[in-house]
């Protein structure tokens, strides 16, 4: 889902709107968080609804319908696993010119839920004029403490990435000069490009960062630099970077603003705690990349202030 | 959502793929009903998702985009209305041209949403070259049996739906025929447009249904004939229509094939049951439309046979 950030496209007329509407009951988060924390039948559910749309977030000449389904559904799981909980179910809505492949779009979708551990348990397709597909998400918070939101960091906070980021937009970059070379294609860069059409959500490491005492989390969806920014700005506090992890043939500028990498960004009191709960899981410590401060419009990295880069989707 | 009817356009990819896919557990209801009913901490909960797409589902010279989230809405709440549940939270995916004054069409889905007490807690917004939303509803069953799906009339069971239908595609000839004169329009048909612009989900209905006894239950939103059709292929068995029950200024035709009245039409062994459960409800009986028969292609209205209209969304 998106953030509520005031005054600026999307964000704008979400703020507008949320402000106009009855707010959550005590436990419940609705607008403005990566998934809604709903009260269904007793326990938290986790609801998240995420939208595709070619020539906006997918250049179909670059991929194909399938990458785009895989895309569309690993980009929601990511909005469960940056709240620390458990993907369960998937429905999709997916509508396409009358010569679209549905069945290979369909496929592509069916791949991603299986490999992020879910179930397709329903959808609706239609007709349009481009392709749009709509995913929605359900997820469980198993054990241990509740959903982690992006407004619980304060200063003194480490923060922390589950890994080196920059690898999609490096994909996209290298899908995009093979389209325009006239030559065959140079080889290499292909974990850069699988990293661009079927990124992977981190669901273990965003539930292993749960049970390690985060405060504060977000995907990188948008780029390093906005999204915490995000966190940042739920959180009223700012940050200081000390390295920005760049993917191995990806840009230090790709790092920070290039989207869609979904790894995780999350704030701590104790790393060690973080890295027994990451171990416990199997998976590779987190990496260290600054600390939340007291003012809140700090957004610095090694003294000088982080570029403003990254992207809103749409209606800018 | 959608039905699962295979080798025809949309139903047929949902087929495929259904085919392939792993089946849900006991007591859960995946792809092929109106919503899907799942586990989630402990009792049912119900979830679909419903896309309203500019051009297909709706004309926007002639209504406008407050009306078409309005409807998307409805369409996806009466999905919940046709298992017999209450809807409880709403999440919106919208998407259209940099022109699309978004707060209008806000405005529109949070009036549906307040009509329908729900909470909409969560959404998506991007640009595209056409107005498409998407809609996603939870769902819960309170007390009395368990959500009523499409496949459990038997033979013997009445049929009964919950008002008469056709309104809705008259107000779509009202507005049509408004358009296309140069003359002042004529007063009347206020109700029929109202109905088509702005139609309700029949929640206390559905949960009277399922209270008094339902078997089978499905909402009409493909005209009356093609619904009843898909309850009666997921049943097993076949209907006599003794009355097609046509709203005040909709012809025959409008009632028999004309979509989007969200009336329910629902089977029950027991009549008086039935309208016990509507008289305790504070509502008007539903009226008795016929029966179910054991002979699976039956389709026949006062001994002749039902014609065949109604639509398919998309990819026909």
């Amino acid at each position: 889902m998106t953030a509520g950030v005031p005054g600026r496209g999307e964000f704008a007329v979400i703020e507008r709107l949320k402000h106009r509407l009855p707010g959550p009951p005590e436990g419940e988060v609705w607008i403005g968080d990566d998934a809604a924390v709903l009260g269904l039948g007793g326990s938290p559910v986790l609801l998240t609804t995420d939208m595709a749309v070619a020539g906006v977030h997918a250049d179909l000449a670059l991929m194909g319908v399938d990458d785009l389904g895989w895309r569309a559904v690993a980009a929601a799981v990511s909005d469960i696993a940056a709240m620390g909980g458990r993907a369960v179910h998937v429905l999709v809505a997916a509508a396409g010119p009358p010569t679209t492949d549905l069945d290979v779009l369909s496929e592509g979708v069916a791949e991603a839920v299986a490999a992020h551990g879910c179930r397709l348990v329903g959808g609706d397709l239609s007709n349009a004029s481009e392709v749009v597909v709509v995913v929605s998400v359900t997820g469980v918070i198993e054990g241990g403490p509740g959903p982690v939101l992006r407004s619980g960091a304060v200063p003194g906070d480490h923060l922390l990435l589950t890994g080196p980021v920059g690898a999609s937009a490096a994909g996209l970059r290298t899908l995009r000069a093979r389209a325009a070379s006239s030559r065959r294609p140079e080889s290499g860069g292909e974990a850069l490009v699988e990293a661009f059409l079927r990124p992977r959500a981190r669901l273990a490491e965003g539930e292993a960062a749960r049970l390690g005492g985060a405060t504060a989390m977000i995907d990188v969806s948008d780029g390093l630099a906005a999204d915490l920014g995000h966190l940042a700005e739920a959180s009223g506090v700012g940050f200081r970077l000390e390295q920005v992890p760049v993917a191995p043939g990806a840009t230090v500028e790709e790092a920070l603003g290039g989207g869609e990498d979904y790894e995780l960004v999350f704030a701590a009191a104790d790393v060690g705690r973080v890295t027994a709960a990451f171990a416990a899981a199997g998976l590779a410590p987190p990496l260290v990349i600054g600390t939340c401060t007291a003012e809140p419009s700090e957004r610095s990295w090694d003294g000088r202030e982080v570029p403003k880069v990254g992207w809103e989707h749409g209606w800018a």
